[in-house]
């Protein structure tokens, strides 16, 4: 199952994505074969209870006939609760901390996003003004399911509620400025995360999942290029998903809706020479294997492509 | 004025302090002159729309009869919204970067807290297991009381709703397993925070208030001994409240509730030699000129003083 959020009555509910079925013809209802959603709960209710939002969803999926919205008619949001930690994994990929120069951590370096940073596919990403691009960070970013308190690696791991894509867009003069990273780290907007896919669709990361980040940019000559700029795989992590969970348990009870994410593979642009960034008209798309998809677009600061 | 926050039916609310007038002698109304709360509005319609609220606080204190409840009756929260962003600096005291034997920082260090960890005066902080004790750290609570982007420093300090007295309880295990400081710096219930106070009440804090931390615990022959462990001045900062505010807003766009917390004076406890902790049985205070204070318990994990 793939789990979305949208915002509808000044609230942040949750659904559950599936297609439209389709009205009879020249009935004013959807094609059939259209991005829906069928809505399940406010955030905080379905976190509060998952097994039972799960089953309804599951319900709600068998269940010919049940009502679903086109996702293009609602505003999506991610379904994460306001409050949820968004903790984040620093050089967690053997090749990215290679190509940084940096020794292997001990240690999972955790720092910390905040949920107004989250955005969803599509949403543009501004660059803040003393910055001369955003860097992009293709990573894993994963959903709690349960409560976590110091929890093993197996009981983390299965306390797991999904998966979702996420770039860890980076506003580098900031994060350069300070060895603690968290302010170049939570940029208005630069935080784009996919819909949430269930574990059982996924399996152990650790197994191996393909991390692919592509930008669009244009060329002199105004043709627009594309190209991969980074091309990893999660079997290449440090710290698998169960044993960051478990280090974190040992400090912070980790709660359903806090969400993890789990460092970049190799490719950024800041270590290239010249160092590249994403600029304002430039494009760029986190693709995960059996995960999915998330995009954004890149704006100045006051908002323009 | 002083804000507090509350929760009722499932939602946080924001209240202004007051004492009760108490009733006709007899009646089954509270004694006059306990601390009282006037309820307003719900966290998140308070920061939408604070003149408003502000004002309307004020109509109410002026009010004979206006209906107040005795605090003790109340479940206080901090009154910040779920979805604030807590900002914490490090290093910017300079006796406090002297003892550390850090270089001083030519920014701002920011890292993140997320609001689950902030507390109230009272609530019990556990140390997690893995930890000789928690560590304290008094520091000046800023709440902000506007939208600040790319805001110059006159601004960003007029934009400031009220300050409130703060322990940034430290996980130093946790904390020292990583650059990042994120982890040791967000285990559960460890930043208490006092009631806000307006800054009208309280005037610019590089004019210098004091800012004292002051812990109990138990001598060997049973006995119950307080100390003073920090005794600083807010005008030993390193880079004023107008400065970091101004600084974090040319990243990240600041939203009315984001709490700044403004870094710790000389006198922490795991740089003492021997170094030392604050264990379960332990109290610790900290006191805020103008401000006022806020106590902590200290429990092992399993809640036990």
């Amino acid at each position: 199952m793939r789990f979305v959020g949208f915002r509808e009555g000044g609230r942040a509910l949750v659904g559950v994505l599936t297609q439209t079925s389709g009205g009879a013809p020249g009935a004013a209802t959807p094609a059939a074969g259209v991005p829906a959603v069928i809505g399940l709960a406010p955030v905080e209710e379905f976190y509060a209870d998952l097994a039972r939002w799960r089953d309804r969803a599951a319900e709600a999926l068998a269940l010919p006939g049940t009502a679903a919205r086109p996702a293009r008619e609602l505003t999506l949001v991610p379904p994460v609760p306001p409050a949820a930690r968004v903790l984040c994994v620093g050089l967690n990929y053997r090749a990215h901390a290679a190509e940084t120069g940096l020794p292997l951590p001990k240690y999972p370096a955790i720092f910390g996003r905040w949920t107004v940073s989250l955005t969803v596919d599509g949403t543009p990403a501004p660059v803040p003004a003393g910055e001369r691009g955003l860097d992009w960070e293709g990573e894993l970013g994963v959903v709690v399911g349960a409560t976590l308190a110091d929890a093993d690696e197996a009981t983390a791991l299965a306390g797991v509620l999904g998966y979702a894509a996420f770039n860890d867009l980076s506003a580098r003069r900031a994060q350069g400025r300070s060895p603690q990273w968290t302010l170049g780290k939570n940029s208005d907007h630069s935080g784009p995360l996919g819909p949430v896919v269930t574990a059982d669709e996924v399996g152990d990361p650790a197994d191996g999942l393909r991390v692919v980040t592509r930008m669009r940019t244009r060329a002199d000559d105004g043709s627009v290029v594309e190209e991969v700029v980074q091309d990893g795989d999660t079997s290449d992590m440090i710290f698998s998903v169960g044993q960051v969970l478990s280090f974190i348990s040992q400090t912070i009870t980790l709660h359903p809706g806090d969400l993890l994410v789990t460092g970049t593979p190799a490719g950024v642009g800041y270590i290239r020479r010249p160092a590249r960034y994403l600029v304002p008209g430039d494009w760029v798309e986190v693709e995960i294997e059996r995960v999915g998809r998330v995009a954004t677009p890149i704006v100045d600061a006051t908002g323009r492509g």
